[in-house]
């Protein structure tokens, strides 16, 4: 029943019977609790009557708290009135799905300890937000609206924006990846990138391998996907060969997770002659290799290595998986995936069915940024910027943390291993100092890396790193003195 | 092995001892295929030798043939060597998941009559870009650049953008919403939104409940996600009430999906009181609803619905899926859901596992259009925009496809039943003269309605709404003829 169905009678004041009408409603919900009524003009036109009446109606209904006007916004139906019929509370406890559990669980933002006001935080790989430049942006954004207008505010393709792709794929040539009957695909970062990945290859209960310790949105991902999985000891060169050797005679894998470059956590690069030994191990066994590039643009010396998917030439047994959101801007959610044809056709269905295709505007924007060579000038400014930072961590780790083994070649990050000490008791101690880490138990797949720690350094100043680093290693030095009194 | 690890002897000349390095890097695969060297002065300064040793070597190399200098970019490894080990060629027919076939056999876009160039398409309901005003746009966004700086580049927060949320909560009230003990977070448009809720709340084999025909992604989703769907007959006024009871008493359903305003496909929109009863009934069952706001913007008229998360008030059982990439800028992926808070932090883990947050840029933009008050006039326009054309097609229709009963009250989209005709045999014909449409049984659970289809109008001018027309009726009325012959 419609407010334009009222039938009106000859006896009533017609004003009278608006009223009436309208507090009907109301009782019987069909106008709820805070629904808007239209307005006394949009209603006399609806009613073909006087607005004069339906004024004197709306009067007598805000007189009798039937509605309340709020001024400048409309009248909004605001009764107190509550049908006796509602009152229905779900547990949502017992609705949830185990899926749904398990994402809560897993979910480090929610279970880590919080980084709080003032505090030195080394938890964070973020980009330093001073490394943008608004100006370029700014200029940037105008072109990518000048250049295509209204299109990039409608529906895109889940391949992604073709400006961009073929971007992209000039940018991944330059990587030395060969193209040949493979396809470039954006995605929302490299987490929907791995997400998709695993959901075009594998089913429940899969058995797969990894780096141990491994990316932990990496791990996240292979538990919700309920994944069985298995990991391999990583050495300063990366990925224990004999240990992979053993692994892989013994068991049936769907896929190996592969970080060569600056590997998170720990921060090895993967040498040259061990990425070809990998590959031909996987070739051996024919199992799928999906290469993180995590930060492999952020390459501090010029010894270039190529990542396995450029040494994989014209096969088509690497799944790349890429991010501009690890090294330029992350709230811009762009990734991509170079991989096989057919692979990619998967991905681009499952992309679609996911969220139809990635921020047009954020594609032309990172479009723009490319073209325009303020990337080269960033990711320059970027490498100077972080390769200052990460030597400066590392002087003061081999004096202030001379007592761990320290691990990393570049990148954002460095990855300690202590002595005798659990990170967490030591995290407790540092953070009530002022600083905090991220524990490196989190990156193992098997419980294990208790006595590690991650420290992330992008976006502190060199001040912060010394001053954190001081507590942290007088924390180490105070809990060493304490376990020997043990 | 890295250039930089050449160890050099005092018998030949330097030049020599770097080629030759080079070389068994590359034949090795070290250094493989379109992979880039250091410029001379930066293999010059990691060798602390002469650049002239350096351009010397890599002359020689260039004149070998395995190297490539291209002038301003670099030297590339370039040598037609293939290393034998590679040749691996995997077959990812045989990779591919069950749910990544699956996702390739329900994706419409491949699957589906795709639209020639000139043709006249009645598939798309998407935005018409003619509604969008470029000025406006350049000025929000350079607003939420200025007001927000170089944070809008950088990580966000799974539930969303702070200001974008605290306007949609705003925005959500102001439907009526009550958001006591509830939650908003912001989604990559309603296809995201549905899919991480059907993820919250449903296993493998559950049965669920829609109506039918329904939103066809949502269709999709569901099928992905494992699910047993059962359907409900809808009639003009909405969901057919004696069907719902029937199955409701029969069977344990997981939830409800539902879309009471202008239902896609077929344009109906659900009584006020049939929404009390279908609520009522649900409530009886203890069956969550997930209520799709589709196009609930776009009211054309001035009787004022409730949805159905609004007149369920304080209760906690309706999730409100809303999208703002339905009738402003599909490019800017922006959705989001209301629902219980319990849900909703479930809702937030699985959201930050598929991709970390929404594009934060996407969301400034946003929040500036809302904030601005540039949406109001643009809702006023489009509704006025497409209010016209839904007139005109409506007056056409029926003229010309008077045969034949059309069901719509507004929105983007008529939906037409035929009567003794195939859709498909009719979108063939069509589409020989040069217009398309999207067959109906798409749309459906059970693979009827081969007697339907949809006729999306918004993109359309008023011209080709009625070329089409004309072209559909003079077909319809071909096979009619042909129909009776037989």
């Amino acid at each position: 029943m419609f407010l334009s169905e009222i039938i009106f009678n000859s006896s009533e004041p017609l004003y009278i019977q608006i009223e009436a009408q309208i507090i009907k409603m109301i009782e019987e919900n069909m106008l709820v609790e805070g629904s808007k009524l239209p307005s006394t003009r949009e209603l006399s036109e609806i009613l073909n009557l006087s607005r004069n009446s339906c004024m004197h109606a709306y009067e007598l209904l805000e007189d009798k708290g039937y509605i309340k006007v709020i001024k400048g916004k409309g009248a909004y139906v605001f009764s107190g009135f509550k049908n006796k019929e509602i009152g229905w509370v779900i547990d949502w406890d017992t609705k949830i799905s185990n899926y749904g559990k398990k994402a809560l669980e897993l979910d480090i933002v929610k279970n880590e300890a919080v980084t709080e006001k003032n505090m030195i935080s080394f938890k964070s790989i973020a980009p330093d937000e001073k490394l943008f430049n608004l100006e370029q942006i700014r200029r940037d954004f105008l072109n990518s609206i000048s250049f295509e207008g209204e299109k990039i505010f409608n529906y895109g393709y889940a391949m992604g924006y073709k400006p961009l792709l073929d971007k992209l794929k000039e940018y991944v040539k330059n990587k030395g990846i060969d193209l040949l009957n493979k396809e470039v695909i954006v995605t929302n970062g490299f987490t929907e990138g791995f997400d998709i990945t695993l959901s075009a290859l594998t089913n429940e209960g899969d058995l797969v391998l990894c780096e141990n310790p491994t990316h932990n949105t990496a791990i996240k991902l292979m538990k919700l996907h309920g994944l069985e999985i298995q990991g391999v000891d990583i050495n300063e060169d990366g990925i224990n060969l004999g240990e992979l050797q053993e692994k892989l005679a013994k068991n049936k894998y769907k896929l190996i997770y592969l970080i060569p470059s600056y590997h998170n956590p720990t921060g090895t690069v993967m040498s040259a002659d061990k990425r070809m030994e990998v590959y031909k191990l996987c070739k051996k066994y024919n199992l799928p290799i999906i290469e993180d590039g995590f930060n492999e643009e952020l390459l501090y010396s010029s010894s270039h290595l190529a990542s396995i998917a450029a040494l994989s030439m014209e096969d088509n047994s690497v799944v790349y998986i890429g991010s501009f959101s690890k090294i330029l801007f992350p709230g811009i959610r762009i990734g991509w995936i170079a991989a096989d044809k057919k692979l990619i056709n998967s991905l681009e269905s499952i992309k679609r069915s996911r969220n139809i295709h990635s921020s047009v505007l954020d594609q032309a924007f990172l479009y723009e940024f490319l073209k325009s060579g303020d990337y080269g000038a960033y990711l320059k400014k970027a490498r100077k910027h972080y390769r200052e930072k990460y030597k400066f961590i590392m002087s003061l780790a081999s004096r202030y943390l001379s007592s761990c083994k320290i691990y990393g070649e570049g990148g954002l990050h460095i990855f300690v291993k202590l002595f005798n000490i659990d990170a967490r008791s030591l995290l407790d101690m540092v953070m009530r100092q002022g600083a905090i880490f991220m524990p490196g138990d989190i990156f193992y797949v098997d419980g294990k890396g208790t006595d590690t720690l991650r420290l992330g350094f992008s976006r502190l100043s060199l001040q912060d790193i010394e001053k954190g680093i001081k507590i942290i290693g007088k924390c180490i030095d105070e809990l060493s003195v304490n376990h020997k009194i043990e």
